[in-house]
């Protein structure tokens, strides 16, 4: 008897329960906390913010499926057991992302925040407004999202190019490879959109020292970060402080080292400040399950999950 | 002796001419209205929104160009000389048109005016959020922007289908044609874009019985109009009922029946209305300047012009 235990926390943990029933109406599915039964018959996890420790009562776990983008909160369980950890890279989260991404690169490219002040004002007035051939984004963390970003952003005439750890390439667009490049890659952006994992490495990474060496003199006369990646990657006190010091025009921010972001943060009121709940890559609920439920059958065919978490690099 | 006469009303006035002698140093450009000097040597006129009857004036005029994307400001001067008339298809407008399209597709498609709302309050609070894939977008017109514009958003894969006032193929995108098809188009239209030139056919085509037919229980649970067509296809008055009705959910409008947008309009404080004020396809000067000398140099080759309107048509 192998069942899948489905273990997410928040207002959103029923919708997907029902989405996995959906998608495998003859499987033993079993919602958590309720539903558990015998710990022995969970061979399968699919867990968003589930609590440390968690998974470590089921001696007969075969995989765990990670319901989002960022695998930090499940890696951090000391108790992890030492089984495949599935990745939610289903096609849909990649243009979820890109989405996001997109929307707010325009926002800033396009001053729709002005725009929208301006409104609030009856304020008739055209800005001065560069082409985004003359616009310099760069993306850091080029993977299989970034990399799509990257793509869409090239199509609407930016001058992209990306970042990454290690050297990589993508078609037509330059990528800038390790540390020593970074220096480089800033000094050449003007709008920053970040897409990197939470690792020991990037935490805190988006500080004051980043931001002063970005482009700040290019076509729109002043630099913007969008950040989708992680919340620990950014340093909320630096940006703060880089926005009233005009080191940032502007900055889009969907993830926060601390979430929800508390009432009393500063970043809410500041008017350089796009914030979205952390739902960039808020995924379809249904696509995911029947992901999921398509690499349990690879599993039982005894073959490896198609996307899976390299637990050296910690994503 | 054949000058160019730069004929532009407004505070870019100068910019435009300044453009014009960068691009050609060597020509004999001169800037209305005060160095027109002898309206014999006038050959060409490079204009926006100059006063009607102007044109007349110069009898060895050999074409004109627009210098936007709107010719019918121009088309409505009752003694328009028959000369060829330039358009402003520069691939710097299409790009342009098509980054406003998407910023205001994904603006809605994305609830981002909602999250913004939220901001204010200091509100956590994710929704639910369709993929694209699941939504449909329409657009009205797909000349070279419309068909430009369709493309990226296809991209994003949104479900895109185009209607025409003639049949046309878009390769990978369905279009619908003539007015007989039009009901059909609209009842699949959940995000409709409108970049249809105004003719005396689609004068106010964009009112109350139009948005009735758009597609309300779709995907995003809400229909919308993002118009960066011209100002005279809109029905303002019927904006503002349907969106009070809830028949639009949401509106985009860059343009409108009169221009400037008048100070007691209910659109500006409409909480569904997002405006902009005319700029969406504002070109880089420098860029059209440049294409219209090119321009001048073929008719001088004895070719014809790579771009010109179509009197009959309009457009």
């Amino acid at each position: 008897m192998s069942a899948l235990l489905v273990a997410v926390t928040g207002t959103s943990a029923q919708a997907w329960y029902d989405r996995f029933r959906e998608a495998a109406p003859q499987r033993d599915i079993r919602q958590w906390p309720d539903e558990i039964g015998d710990p022995a018959e969970i061979a399968y996890v699919a867990a968003w913010k589930a609590p440390h420790g968690l998974l470590k009562d089921f001696p007969n776990l075969k995989a765990v499926f990670n319901l989002g983008a960022g695998v930090d909160q499940l890696m951090a369980d000391p108790n992890l057991p030492d089984v495949p950890i599935g990745r939610a890279v289903h096609p849909d989260l990649t243009m979820r992302m890109t989405e996001w991404v997109t929307l707010h690169v325009l926002l800033h490219h396009r001053r729709q925040p002005l725009y929208m002040t301006q409104q609030t004002k009856r304020i008739w007035k055209g800005h001065d407004q560069p082409a985004a051939s003359d616009v310099s984004v760069g993306v850091m963390g080029v993977g299989e999202i970034g990399a799509d970003a990257a793509e869409v952003l090239a199509r609407l005439g930016f001058r992209v190019a990306g970042w990454s750890r290690t050297a990589k390439k993508l078609p037509g667009i330059e990528v800038f490879a390790g540390m020593d490049a970074l220096p480089a890659f800033l000094a050449r952006t003007e709008i920053l959109v970040v897409l990197l994992p939470a690792t020991p490495e990037t935490e805190g990474i988006l500080s004051l020292d980043l931001f002063r060496q970005l482009k700040r003199d290019g076509a729109l006369g002043g630099a913007y970060v969008v950040n989708a990646g992680r919340g620990k990657l950014q340093v909320d006190a630096d940006i703060v402080t880089a926005l009233d010091q005009k080191i940032l025009a502007g900055v889009s921010l969907d993830v926060f080292p601390v979430e929800p972001l508390p009432a009393d943060s500063p970043l809410w009121a500041h008017p350089g400040a796009i914030l979205t709940p952390h739902n960039a890559g808020d995924l379809s609920p249904r696509d995911l399950a029947s992901n999921v439920i398509g690499e349990i059958g690879r599993l039982e065919q005894g073959k490896p999950l198609q996307h899976a978490v390299d637990r050296k690099r910690g994503y």
